[in-house]
């Protein structure tokens, strides 16, 4: 028998878990806040409590509505696979798979949310608590939420699975909560991830959250809280890493994949790390800090852009040229130092024809200091990929891989923009490629092989 | 039915749990001890066990004392919540608080110890064994050690929840150990949260440790460690994260908050890591390295100090004013490299008044190499704040996203003691800012914005 | 009663899970697969299964094979301890220890392969899967996989237990894989701790893999896994990292410790990131860039070479001499930048005498970014060390420890190779430390202290 503070979904007496996992956890939270009433008994008497989901197919057709503290859920097991290749399959391949859902301990979001009704209506897990304290210590741990579908957005492609749009999201917190973690999870095909307004010390790691409309969303504002060592891929409409109006976040040691509108997108940021991160995306703009965020770091980091080489995405992506900013700044005093970037692209993809692209683009703010920043910027020799659909892997895996046939492609490195002074570049671009108001800012071009001796001392 | 060696302490014949805790989980280990005789037995004989406890409110009573290797201790909560903000509260706002202590797998520290009697007294877990080999694999995971109250320091504040005082320490390993883990804990209002001595590769990951005296300190003399992940942040007496003597520890990723005496203080610490983390505190001195530490490095860090914003704990500092350095350094060969250091504060309250704050203090020792730091010091305007005691959390957001109204503030952002040469400082501050011995040790002023050109090559 | 996708192997009706749990496992994984036969059922159909693996000691008798998705194997304990200091401490003594074996949930692998059947012979864990899709989300948790005895190499040393040779793997990947985790493990005494082919998304954390020949090898090709917060340490023949023809991977807050013929061994590498580990060795070659490793990143990491202090060890090495480069890169548009290098040995023991220990050496390749590098390089005066050999941790600790007595030892900070050029070297050693043809690379040297003053601005 279990404890009375452990429950297990397949156990409890109250509806079918397989039927409606949303009923029997809603029933649980009710079972916990019927037996624990006294906020000051002993020292104690709310400890909250534990759901177990073991590892099967559980169909969520209520949403889950949280509002006690320390109340963890887990599974045992994230269960991801993609779905995004089974779906751009032909349904005859998909016929002699294996399988074709993702697994483990998974919820799949039956809820239909009016768009009218916003992203908490279309939550799996709704989170939120009027009064004192903030709700505090819920966990969500090492199980599956599977969207199962996208629909069609209205357009002309008539490519519902492609299109992140569904409604539904994983996680929604929406009000302030502290010391709240999310770990070892697989979110996929939600349009929304997990989005958590004003957090406090939130801890979201070791999660893979992929083939969602978006991925990780801070909202309203918050701090103190950590985004470190998850696999992160969101759509080409959505942001991988959203966070407006937070302080203190360390975003670290997240391996970031495609597509992702932005992998990281900071709206109002301040004194926060992106420090160790591998970032990999198709589009420009996979670093965007906007509406004045100030005092950051950006260190560390590995930043790749290279073309879309699965052939059902070729046809989408974020809209932006290549004069936006493969990263683009608005804030000051951030500080941008020892990061690789790479970005490797045909010529004939280059937005408008015949730009060069920028690489970091500071387009307002002052006192931005960005050094030893490495770009290595080089043209892809174009190639005819005749790869099947299903052979997203190796598709991937060899543009990935493609280094040589490469030429060097002339970027602007650093651009800062007229309005943005007294910003320090160093050693992040030579004379030729840093383009900004030599006057009004201060420089140090990176030494040019060939033309070295005068600075040793 | 359980396997033999898992236990679950609300299942287990002796003793009640929920009065002590302690006393039933050293029953359990007698258990195992008796169970488990022969040290090599068909190539095994003693593989330990783990002892569950679920979610619930246990009172300990009795210290554990664990003297056995591969004990794995584990709950389903870490259950943290702020109890500082509650015991700064009104009594009558907290009455009609949802819930008003920790929560998750939780156990109260009844030990009240003699202070003569030392830290290891005051344990709620006392890790010792004697003879060969060093206990191994002992695992902490997912619960929550609470200590309930602070008490009375003697001193007239009559302040006795916000003494940082109470004699009690939540793990304490007094012997020489291999390859224990601490993970997923919450740990809260102790005086000590975790001390462990002589650590032989030691993981300290993804712990919530706050509100304590000190949270994590590595004593006696040890290797290997890594402390990563971890949201931690201590009194104004104590220390964040303190180790002595140790070498290869790997501090990473960490997000330290205030108040803490020091976010890292180390001494006589050698060729370690500090890289990744956030730091934030509110007082000078958030890096010591003391007694001779060689051979660090400290790179891609965020550090920040500014002014304590919450009426409760703004009479309280660590003594030290602005001259100390925001980071300190005593030893060789040290790396700084690639940091981001913000410090803001008001003028008026810069001690001694009118003083430069010196942000990078070299008080002796030899080649260190100080580079591409980026320091950013403003002066904030000074503003009331007359939000209630409750509202802790939005009183810290509003100071943290202040980043308009600052003007530049002047600091010393390297000074290099006269005792100490052949240092080398690179791009860490303009030559009015780095103050030292230009003669005896190597400089490389940050090109200044408006004074530029010469440099590029 | 457990819920059926659950399972415990000593609760299973087929098998003795002590006397061969791997034929247990394999029945259990044929109870999923008869159970779940359908790919496509009401959105799901094959979610998997968890197994669960109570501490004990298992023996290991046939070799499991997995070949469903979402499996996860998990135990309650890693279980670690050294076997090396065990078989190297004198049996009288060991016979008087509290324990001599590994514990937690430990499988003891009793497969004898026969080396001409490879390394999958050999393997406790063999997951190998054809058709599509790949393999998804098995995950490896918490569980010891012990090998047990190291055997004859057939050299005349007679020295078996100190081999790391005896044809075991822990967990063999064959085929290509999508989001598996391997977490929380502990692997100790095989010749290959884990080797995945063809990963995509793979993720290998806070495991404990030491005292194996290699400890992670990643083979075939790949693409943006994850190496993080692992402890790791092979023997001296063997790799702790390795991996070939993978792109994007991401090795960070590692603590990588010795022996290891090399920390990281990349082959044919690209658009990687080595960030924020401490590495530690004893021998030349620690971090090896061989076959074309392009666009990677290696920053913020410590490294650390010193001299065995271990008398059981002294008398192996990895072979190479100290001319081959502490770190040797071949390869074009790496970034090696802002990295704290310390090497520490009595001269007496560079090897060919009297040459100076070449410390970062570029073969070949272009265009690589070597910037803000801190280089300590000092001589240890030579002490006679007659420790006992089972005070295994105190040798290693006060040798680590030893920062007094140290004279400066003359390097080649760096060294590029005449094939290689359009290098950029800065900071990284003065013009005398770094050994390059100044007129096809790029070279700004560290500032000298004492001959200061030029640069700055």
């Amino acid at each position: 028998m279990l404890s009375e503070n452990c429950y297990d979904v397949t156990k409890y007496p109250v509806g079918n878990p397989y039927d409606d996992i949303g009923a029997v956890i809603n029933s649980i939270i009710a079972d916990i806040k019927s037996r624990q009433t006294v906020s000051d008994q002993n020292d104690g008497g709310k400890p909250g409590a534990v759901i177990y989901v073991p590892p099967g197919d559980y169909r969520l057709a209520t949403q889950v509505v949280i509002d006690v503290s320390y109340l963890k859920i887990v599974g045992s097991g994230h269960g991801f696979t993609s779905s995004s290749i089974r779906f751009n399959t032909p349904a005859h391949e998909a016929a002699r798979w294996h399988e074709v859902w993702p697994g483990g301990s998974r919820m799949l979001v039956d809820i239909s949310p009016d768009a009218a009704d916003g992203e908490a209506a279309g939550a799996a897990f709704y989170v939120k608590r009027t009064g004192n304290p903030r709700i505090s210590s819920v966990e969500f741990a090492d199980f599956c939420i599977d969207g199962l579908h996208f629909i069609s957005d209205g357009s002309e492609q008539n490519d519902p699975e492609n299109t992140y749009k569904n409604g539904k999201t994983g996680i929604y917190v929406g009000s302030a909560n502290d010391s709240f973690r999310i770990t070892g999870m697989g979110l996929i095909y939600l349009e929304h991830g997990v989005i958590v307004y004003d957090a406090d010390a939130l801890a979201i790691d070791n999660n893979f959250i992929a083939e969602c409309g978006n991925c990780i969303e801070l909202k309203g504002m918050g701090q103190a809280s950590r985004i470190a060592n998850n696999f992160v891929g969101a759509g080409y409409r959505g942001h991988s890493i959203y966070a407006e109006n937070y302080g203190g976040i360390l975003v670290s040691s997240n391996n970031v994949f495609p597509r992702g509108a932005s992998s990281v997108y900071f709206s109002g940021v301040v004194r926060s790390s992106l420090t160790g991160n591998r970032f990999h995306s198709f589009y420009p703009g996979m670093l965007v800090f906007a509406a004045n965020c100030c005092e950051n770091l950006v260190s560390s980091n590995h930043f790749l852009r290279d073309r879309e080489p699965w052939a059902p995405m070729q046809k989408y992506d974020n809209g932006l040229d290549d004069l936006f900013g493969l990263l683009q700044i608005d804030g000051s005093n951030n500080s941008i130092i020892a990061n690789h970037i790479s970005e490797t692209i045909g010529t004939e993809y280059v937005k408008p024809a015949g730009v060069k692209p920028v690489i970091i683009n500071v387009v307002s703010g002052i006192s931005n200091y960005i050094a030893n920043n490495h770009i290595v910027a080089t043209a892809e020799i174009s190639h005819t990929n005749d790869a099947p659909n299903s052979a997203c892997f190796s598709t991937q895996v060899g543009a990935l891989l493609s280094i040589s046939n490469l030429k060097e492609l002339e970027v602007t490195a650093v651009l800062v923009q007229k309005g943005s002074v007294r910003n320090i570049v160093l050693d992040s671009g030579n004379d030729e490629q840093v383009e900004m108001d030599k006057t009004k800012n201060a420089f140090r071009g990176t030494p040019v092989p060939g033309k070295n001796g005068e600075l040793s001392i």
